[in-house]
């Protein structure tokens, strides 16, 4: 039906961990009009699994080499948080869209950096991986939001509890990750913003303890934290982020407006079963992040591709990266003092 | 405000088993503008009960006794089924009001004579304890079904689900018991009726299995049954009874209608807690049909004495409980032959 | 089988407005082992309600006539907030036991002249109506905690949320009820400090806002109220209370430990009914306090009464309420200043 | 990491109404190692959507030219369920693997031809669309019962319940359907033998009501159908089916044995979003089939294809068809004669 249509769109991948190949297979085989034609990784393995079981044509070691394939029209970076900045502008200056997983930055100069950067690039798609927001649950209660349906809402109550590693394999990354704000609290911070409307963030107020993984003391961190956050206008966010559930993955988000409320997501069913036993009445519970949001995350790249290719705009921007880290940063900073600070 | 309050209603019980036991702590306790003034048994220690720790001032060994006893205004029949008939009769020539267990009887001429004892009474109160019709939730939605909220309703699916006795118990009771049907699915039947608008009912087709009690076989019983019942217009019931259920005791009903259909007592949680853990998102699950039914056994109580004290009319009537027994029978005869049998 | 049973304890109830009707039903017609013998108030409804309704013996005009009533053993105090400390300690200096609405009081120099005083009378009860303590789904979820099945307790969340007043009628009474957090959430502190195993409260911060009801501003109060209580030791409360819900009165609970979580009475379901319709699947919602905790209530007279007569001891305390008072005062405080502040 | 991976199965489809349409974008775009090649229908709009909007590189009028093209591994039928069995055996006499929508046909000995000739080509697979077996709660059942975890399943109790649709355009194809059962409950039957372990049915009792559509009746049909099956061995199916439902689709079913039992699909939910409103709690419906097993129509495919590859054989086979068929005829049968039929 269209005489000449828009050729597929060429993407390149750097990072080729556990999400990454999740976005790599994605890309590869689930994502209409896209090619997955290129990869970076330093780990010979990844390079390996992208030749070999995603057939990708174009192999790299390294992002900079990746950037000057000219076959390449966007990027995807899958790659540690503290290289997402520079990376984000390599791949801007280069002339490639970019998609890089969340968040943007661990301060708001390396988002402003990238803001300025894209600045200059009109024409070039910069997407941050707030992946709840293409959840079809999450654009079922946003639009009811939009809608009117629930009145006016002023209060969001938000939640990431995974379930509990007792390796506690997440203490080692502790000291780079942020802390557990700004590597869990982050979405939520993102989606109060989105349902609440984009109102401007005074105050945070946190704290937290350690119930499981004493381990997290020495940098200041903490396995179950909770935070306030305050907007001008009145409304309210109440965050609650855990690392030690036993039940498995709960993300869940509650919007509360004048005129009725929407709990998304509680209660994490990993499928539609229930049964009837000895323990009760009973379903299983989501294991992990990606098992909830894996149709969120195939939707998330089909986004990227589409605006790439001009046929849907995003309503996820670059300053909506910045104001979540904006955030996190004055929550984590909370935690620290036992004060309330200014955002 | 009432110059001259109507005398509290003076009641005396026969049988104090489990069941007679909890009807007479609410007639003792718990039910406004009523006395428990007697109780008989043939039971010394049922007997010592009621004197000790129900306060109960005249005791008899036997109901005739109890009937002679001029204090007395009102009975609850407790006892045996196939004693039922007789003694309902018996009360009722005595001048008493009766309150009677389910079944009224397991045959249509016992019915038919206590009908019409009753029709030469008119100023006496005849009950049969379908407790579930005194139900909250059974009570909103049957109110729901008359003010049409789910259209014309044209399907009833019901089940009575014990958890199962490792012991058997229920096994010798099986031969007296009338079957599974006569003993669970009367109330579903009723509770059919009841929702339907009362319908007669033209034929049933019944079938079972043994799953985990062969002892059974003997007489002819099962330990799960189902039945479909056809009524004139077009309408049906599906009823399901179970003795083994591993979870609890579940006794639910569905009626679905033309704009609609509601769902009484799915799930049967035993409280409003939900458990998170490694057995996944749980709750707890009602015991027994009178943890289900303690609040509809004590409204039935009260209802009985209103009625008694002609303060509120009764709307279940002895010829609900003819055609509850009609239809169950019905049900067993087909049971047995394999083939529908006409009501 | 006791050769000589206690005498049924002797009440006085104090107030029949809404509550003290209630409770006064209660006492006189479901509660084994007790009779409503006096009452008083200054309204001539309530006393004329107090002797055609409830057939109470002796009514008095106010409360000091009560105590002189030799024959009360017990006085039941559901007057305003401001007289419970004063007539407390009047009816234990009278020789009475006690039961006083909650809360104790709205200063804490108030709740310890109360426990001083029975501290003068350790055979008398003095019992404060934290009626969730007597919810048997609460029981349940408390006795899991105890019994250590969700592991070590170290995170409350509760609520307590009244479905919107379009009138806006408290908003009459907010300069009297000590706020939001004082009238509703003394509850779920009170449930905090249970279910957590009683921790000293460290400090509070506290955040609000107004939804509907602007008349609250005047006097500092708020219709959305959220705190978060820090506890000695690590654990935490975060506290939702709102004078604005849509659907009804939802008042839950969560208590998440180490082995993990306990969810009391989400949804607030009104009923066991479910209705598929062109709404949805949905249920109907609880109206208010009252409906979702009436059997809570009617336990809980029965416990004062039981405790009364020495049968089984309380482990509610006065010392608890004085706690609740102060945890609330606390979070109060942080509204105002809008920082932590210390219990 | 494979030397010679097998190249991509090369698919042809037939049919592309709606579903039609969706198997196939499913091929063209959501299918690794599958290049959808080819296509024919007789509808020209059709066969533009095919080579436009898909991308399909050869098209063809009718199957008979499609099954010359020699770049044509496999096919998949979509096509009006009287052409089923002659399309199935035509395909694999022309050496293609082929994938057909369920029923294999309306009678049995079109069935048993199939078979026959499937026997002929061992090499290739025939398959027939039943969906639900690759629905992932479906799965999770499966799997739970093929382990034990509710001992011995002896009850299955399955239904399909359409929305209503007020035009009633399915009455226009009640003549040719095969009439609700084997339209709708053929999914339910298969489910049933699949959970049960195949026993052989016996006997099976059907009864129904028209509630909305009268235009049914001419043609011997029912718009909402009850039926028993009785199997082998003393277990038994209860199913139900309906086209007005007012809520929306909701297919369910339940496994019972002897140490507890599974629930799938019950209430339907469209997404994970609960609304408190004046509506009471609520969540919305799923529309349609589709909406319900859109991931299952994916990994149906996805296991045709692995099955043609060799990669993993089919669990579900042609003479799950035949049984599927004979038992919904039994079934048909006895709505027309009020009697049970063997089956």
């Amino acid at each position: 039906m269209q005489a000449t249509p828009t050729p597929a769109l060429r993407v390149g991948i750097a990072g080729l961990g556990r999400l990454g190949q999740r976005h790599a297979a994605a890309l590869a085989f689930h994502t209409p009009h896209c090619k997955l034609v290129a990869a970076c990784s330093p780990v010979e393995a990844e390079r390996a699994l992208a030749r070999d079981q995603l057939g990708v044509a174009s192999i790299y070691n390294d992002l900079d080499s990746l950037l000057q394939d000219d076959n390449v029209d966007a990027v995807v970076l899958v790659t540690p948080t503290n290289l997402h900045a520079d990376q984000t502008i390599a791949a801007l200056k280069a002339g490639k869209h970019v998609f890089v997983e969340k968040p943007l930055a661990l301060n708001v100069p390396d988002c402003e950096r990238v803001l300025a950067e894209a600045e200059q690039h009109p024409a070039l798609v910069a997407m941050v991986g707030f992946v709840r927001r293409f959840d079809p649950s999450y654009l079922a209660a946003q639009a009811a939001v939009a809608a009117g349906e629930i009145g006016k809402p002023f209060l969001v109550r938000s939640q990431t509890c995974d379930q509990n590693d007792p390796e506690g394999f997440f203490v080692k990354f502790a000291p780079s990750s942020g802390g557990i704000f700004m590597d869990c609290s982050v979405h939520d911070i993102d989606l109060a913003r989105w349902m609440l409307g984009r109102p401007k963030a005074l105050r945070a107020f946190a704290t937290g303890t350690i119930a499981l993984h004493p381990g997290l003391a020495a940098c200041g961190d903490v396995d179950n934290g909770l935070a306030v956050v305050e907007f001008e206008g009145g409304a309210k966010a109440v965050l609650y982020a855990s690392r030690t559930m036993a039940h498995g993955h709960e993300t869940s988000t509650e919007v509360i407006g004048t005129a009725g409320k929407l709990l998304v997501g509680e209660h994490a069913a990993a499928n539609r079963v229930v049964t009837s036993d000895q323990h009760g009445v009973r379903h299983a519970v989501l294991k992990d992040f990606y098992e909830r949001f894996e149709s969120a995350f195939a939707a998330e790249m089909k986004a990227f591709v589409a605006a790439c290719r001009g046929e849907s705009p995003l309503t996820l921007t670059l300053s909506d990266a910045l104001e979540a880290t904006r955030i996190g940063l004055a929550i984590t900073r909370s935690l620290g003092s036992g004060m309330p600070e200014a955002v």
